[in-house]
């Protein structure tokens, strides 16, 4: 089967690789039919994180049940299912606390299960990770871009959301305009929030955050101009601030434009924090609290996939690009240069 | 009237000084009887912090209501009274909202206030900041300096707890063994933790935790050993960690024994976080939040004042040591060599 393969900084193949095979009872084969260029794919494409050479890469697969171990009870051959980006039993302390991200038998895409830019997955412990999209919409592509982002960035800006603490009537920041921000937004309308104000760096992507919902946007740039204007809109600050960036900058930014006694809900993951650091002397002073990590998705799933499904939530939009797989390093290479948005792949 | 003031690091003189009055009709004019030596006083006085020479000192106030001002509605002359660590207006938003820490109207003791280490302050805002002993207390020594910790430690060391979650039949981790540590293990039992751990460096310390209801302490030393021993105690970690130090290696302790998807409620002021970092990537992968900050304690000081004088709560044996106004430079460096755990103060 064909599958990408990082093979260095600003390096993305498709070769040939051996298909992925049941292994254990609990495993089921995905044949992939969309996935997507994540923003964090970019770090080992630009050299700022370490991942080796020849491995394949890819972690959003959404596809067709083409084989199922013994043991799996809930997909079956023909199913279209899609899967968070962590594989997660379902059954642990943490899955049943809604913490998947944290499930002890939990593993990962990429390796020998396959990366899900690929035309093949192994998912283990299917049962726990895959989630069905009924047959209905097996064939609306609609409805299937819109269901794709579940598998990372709609679950990662909804855990910003409810991290934060948002809930109906409340007025809270998105700091930044990337797909997780967008779906920060999202989310954030979703539970209700009256006000929301969208930060972000790019005239095109805040326009589309306030498409999604947001109720004002302010574009960035000098940082101190951002802070005052927030805390101008917001009358002094927000209860709920989501930092969809990860950046040290961006985190700082947030404590700043959050009111005293609020909270940051934070899922990007960080980034430059170990020179600068948490800005903690503001968070104490003014009690502010962090809440959030690496998003447990899967845990969201179910609830987002039905409004997804009842044409309540659509994602989509940040998808502004579509290539195939064997022109993925041309997707790799938009992301890079911030030509798209988010590239979706189609294998 | 005399007044324990600043001299420089290591230094603390009693002095003469002009005794306050009123300036403005919502101050109050408080006698001082029982006044303390905080933890955070040992900052300056060790040469950690900057404070101006000749700066009079002392946050922990509890005494007899001299003079009020015309608006002054909440006391009058001869009511026995305490307040917190800080002034507050108890009307704007954030007094309401219980965050009396980050009141618009807010005010410190010392400079024209008196520090509480002196034989009159001058109380602004009055109605906001004081809270009235009833009568009948008056003359109790015993309930006298069981209330005293609720100008800070005490209501510190609530704070983590609230922070951190802590609720009936949890398990809780506090680290930290000094007064504001064993006040957290008190309002965490006093909130209905099942098992509270206690973290700290000195037998005689963990012993009172265990008094005060840590059932079970682990004397630390080596940090590894520390956090292996919390994690067998509490099966991988706990849910609820009160973090009571500041300093950079606490706070890393306190998110290594916190469980995934827990919380760390901190309020040791950040003490070398700034070199170090928060232990922000642990905190991202395990989803662990981080709440709390300069505690509110006015918000919390009359229903703990409820449970002091009911007689089941009771953080005086904190105080080892008892000094004159006079002999407070002993305390001091009682303080400083942890002779005592912390020092009262009786002007």
């Amino acid at each position: 089967m064909r599958a990408a393969i990082y093979d260095g900084p600003g390096e993305i193949s498709v070769e040939e690789v051996p298909r992925p095979e049941i292994e254990d009872p609990g495993d089921a084969i995905v044949r992939v039919t969309h996935t997507a260029v994540c923003g964090s794919d970019l770090w080992f494409y630009r050299g700022e994180s370490d991942r080796e050479a020849g491995s394949r890469v890819g972690h959003e697969p959404m596809g067709v049940v083409e084989a199922v171990g013994d043991d799996v009870d809930s997909v079956r051959p023909g199913d279209h299912v899609f899967a968070p980006f962590v594989v997660s039993c379902g059954y642990c302390e943490y899955c049943r606390r809604g913490l998947h991200t944290s499930c002890v038998n939990g593993d990962s895409w990429g390796g020998d299960n396959g990366g899900a830019q690929g035309e093949y997955v192994r998912s283990p412990h299917a049962d726990g990770t895959l989630v069905r999209v009924p047959d209905r919409y097996a064939d609306d592509e609609d409805v299937l871009e819109s269901v794709l982002p579940l598998t990372d960035v709609m679950g990662t800006g909804h855990h910003a959301a409810v991290s934060a603490g948002v809930g109906a009537g409340d007025t809270c920041v998105v700091v930044g305009d990337g797909a997780v921000g967008l779906c920060g937004v999202l989310a954030a309308r979703r539970l209700g929030a009256s006000r929301i104000v969208a930060v972000g760096h790019h005239p095109d992507r805040l326009a589309l955050a306030a498409e999604f919902g947001a109720t004002e946007t302010v574009l960035g740039g000098d940082g101190t101009d951002v802070v005052d204007r927030v805390r101008e809109l917001t009358y002094g600050g927000a209860e709920h601030v989501l930092e969809c960036v990860g950046a040290a900058s961006a985190m700082e930014q947030a404590v700043e434009v959050c009111r005293p006694g609020g909270t940051v809900g934070y899922v990007g993951v960080p980034h430059g924090v170990d020179d600068a650091g948490v800005p903690i002397f503001d968070m104490f002073g003014d009690n502010i609290a962090l809440r959030g990590g690496v998003a447990p998705v899967r845990a969201y799933a179910d609830d987002l996939l039905e409004d997804v499904l009842g044409g309540t939530l659509d994602p989509s939009p940040i998808f502004t690009k579509t290539v195939s797989l064997e022109e993925i390093a041309a997707g790799y290479r938009a992301m890079d240069e911030r030509d798209a948005i988010k590239v979706l792949v189609e294998p």
